[in-house]
């Protein structure tokens, strides 16, 4: 019998080095965090396509046939996944959905990303589905699990067997860029790597930070790149030395991974993770909020880094097994009290997960069956 | 008719960039302070050596007859003092004064520098000479102005003319390392070249902060080079980089000193100084005291880094021609409430200076001349 309805689950991702350097060729190091994103998917017979955000209030439905000219643009060829974004839909879908060209809050963004890829993916007939999608950190991403449905144009009908898993693994690295394209203006090549789950590292308990500090990723993007053209002698061996971050923290963590952790890595992992805070300082994307988070946590002994764009944002500070949680919540205090968000979690967990719905958190599977 | 005394006095250094990374091979760019040291140097025929240092509390007084024997021990080849300090005299001076070996403490350093350039330079017949050192800083410099008396073994006579002057600066050049050699443990070749002021630089306002906090050069430059040796790839690009920032800074001066100064200049030289505070703290010697600094005068729109040797010390902040008065009043209250000294002065002024008595500043004369 045809399952009508899946559930997927994606890990989130923090960068833990090489955010900003990446986009200058330069290795990054991204792990999944253990706040996950989940995805419902309801095959309907409606005509209808909606999207049910909840994270960001976010609830729109469209007719299929109202999206059905906007096919005319696609080129339909198969490869055409590894091409550039396709500007011209985007201007379409611009028009379409009204958002003003420039326009980069995250609901426009959710909304282009998932019409973009809805699209792509059903390039010949497009399907009637509802999809809810709730998410454990403050942000959403819509664009990822959609991407586990372009084989057969309909929604997968039972939990994948492993093969069927790794073929839509290699899918989610094909399409996952796209969504992150629209935002950013830029592919990092770090997202899809993440999104996968296929980097082998131990679990870490960290707390994740959100200083709260809005910012454009695309304004820092370029605030790297104006840096790199006007202070060229200095800015290069920059990048070089996070790459140098990047990559002995890979092998700190396979060391860690393979041989079991001890204080040693632990002081590695410390002494990368402050090399590297300042080094995106220097590439001026940082923050006195994330200044302040480095100040409270190393005042309980704690180190932390910006992650991910910076110039506010989040962060992420490295707990050790250790670590009391007297001082993790001392530490959590003061964070609070300088107006952050806090949660303790972990990197290294699982990656995309199919779910049924008795493996999903009892909340969470209310949440997203409400809609 | 011979001059029985003579008063010289240089100016204080702060390194603008390069600080450690010269250690390594690197440029270091190193200019003058305004903050000026002044000696007094007289001819007696007391048969003793007195060396008054009221800034540390220091007055001490030898027989020329019991420093003789001390004398054996010099090579007496005028080549010497190219190669590496005579370890051998520096443990026979520390004997002789009962200078515990490891004692780094201002007083022993000045004693030891004082004793082994005195002996090193009248290496034939001791001369009876009372010296008195005052200085605007609250460090003593006494190795510098001793130079100045190698050729004919007698305190010079009257103001050099400038062939003699320009004599005066090989030999400084020659000899300054020395003092420093003995308390760091290893020759920078950053200070001899401040010393003489050779380098054209334009007028600079800046604030100088004493944090108070004590630390030893020896041992942050261990630190520096174990981190080299513990992470060769990550450290090896970021002394290219402060390498870079030197000689762009150098370059940017240049420019200023030449054509004049304008906003775009001092925007790039604020942009060096964060930069470099950045490498510094990677190296590891920075100190919560220096961020607390940076920190404080960032948020009235002034950009500071540490000088020298880190790890607390000083640290200079950059003021723009245009800063005002308030702003700067401001900035030094908080860093008062801080526990800083804070000294309002310039770099780039003057070098090495011989002076006629009426051209000290009156307090100052009457200090050197009350010993």
């Amino acid at each position: 019998m045809q399952v009508k309805q899946c559930f997927v689950s994606a890990p989130g991702k923090s960068i833990l080095h090489g955010e900003h350097a990446v986009v200058h060729g330069k290795v990054a190091l991204a792990v999944s965090l253990n706040l996950r994103t989940y995805l419902r998917l309801l095959s309907t017979t409606s005509g209808e396509v909606t999207i049910n955000l909840p994270n960001i209030d976010t609830f729109l439905t469209w007719d299929v046939t109202e999206l059905q000219p906007l096919l005319s643009d696609l080129t339909g060829e198969d490869d055409s996944v590894d091409n550039d974004l396709d500007l011209n839909l985007v201007k379409k879908l611009r028009e379409f959905t009204g958002i003003a060209e420039g326009s980069t809050d995250t609901r426009s963004m959710a909304v282009l990303a998932f019409l973009y890829i809805y699209l792509s993916v059903f390039s010949d007939l497009l399907p009637s589905l509802s999809v809810c999608v709730w998410s454990e950190l403050p942000t959403v991403c819509v664009s990822l699990q959609l991407c586990f449905q372009p084989e057969n144009k309909s929604p997968p009908l039972t939990p994948s067997s492993s093969s069927k898993n790794t073929a839509r693994l290699e899918l989610i690295n094909k399409w996952f860029p796209r969504g992150e394209d629209i935002s950013t203006g830029t592919r990092s090549g770090v997202d899809n790597a993440v999104g996968s789950g296929v980097r082998l590292v131990p679990t870490l308990r960290i707390l994740l930070s959100n200083t709260k500090v809005p910012r454009s990723t695309k304004v820092l993007v370029s605030g790297v790149k104006d840096k790199i053209n006007k202070y060229p002698s200095i800015i290069t061996p920059v990048l070089e030395s996070v790459d140098a971050v990047s990559k002995t923290c890979e092998q700190t963590l396979a060391e860690m991974a393979t041989d079991g952790t001890s204080a040693k890595h632990y002081s590695i992992l410390e002494d990368l993770i402050d090399i590297n805070q300042h080094h995106l300082n220097v590439m001026g994307v940082g923050h006195p909020s994330l200044d302040t988070l480095c100040r409270v946590t190393l005042a309980h002994g704690l180190h932390s880094k910006l992650t991910g764009a910076g110039g506010g944002g989040c962060g992420i500070t490295l707990l050790r097994p250790e670590t009391e949680p007297s001082v993790v919540r001392a530490a959590v205090q003061e964070l609070k009290e300088a107006g952050f968000d806090c949660w303790e979690t972990s990197l290294g967990g699982p990656g995309v997960l199919m779910h049924s719905p008795n493996s999903i958190p009892q909340n969470t599977l209310s949440i997203l069956n409400s809609y």
